[in-house]
């Protein structure tokens, strides 16, 4: 591979993690308006927004689907701020309510 | 919404969410071959694995695709884990062809 061959190949990589990302951050807001209804859901039925189990669920679930390059390590150190972000979100909304 | 359909529906939306993770555990994977691409290329054409203005890019791609109700500040904390996450990777691959 000469010095153009790679600077060619970075812009095609570069294209395609773009049209991945977009992916991603479509899949992301899905992922958010469920919880959203699970926030709502959760009032009705007097379950706090915090669930441990249910997480190590979610956990399970995407280990379990994992079918590297990414390390589960890797994967789990995303998925941490992945839910993090979910369960304030459920927070601000409860609190919007109430 | 009484208490049971609280639960029916809690149960409904986390088989949705799932499916999700799979999806974006998928996508997550996808992503870091094309990344373990780009860290050999970059390596060809001389080219640091952080690169900063690349990195913008990233993020103005994720934002301008970013339709909510992910908040730009939740999206872009979750995406700086994403690319920390595959900038190490880049670095333990480099320095295990050396």
């Amino acid at each position: 591979m000469t010095a153009d061959d790679a600077m060619k190949l970075l812009s095609e990589c570069r294209v395609k993690i773009d049209a991945i990302d977009a992916q991603v951050v479509d899949l992301l807001n899905r992922r958010t308006r469920i919880v959203e209804d699970i926030g709502r859901a959760k009032e009705v039925a007097g379950l706090p927004i915090y669930e441990p189990k249910r997480e190590d669920d979610v956990y399970r679930n995407i280990l379990a689907h994992n079918s590297g390059p990414l390390t589960a390590d890797a994967l789990r150190r995303i998925y941490e701020r992945v839910i993090d972000e979910m369960r304030s979100l459920q927070h601000i909304r409860r609190d919007g309510r109430r």
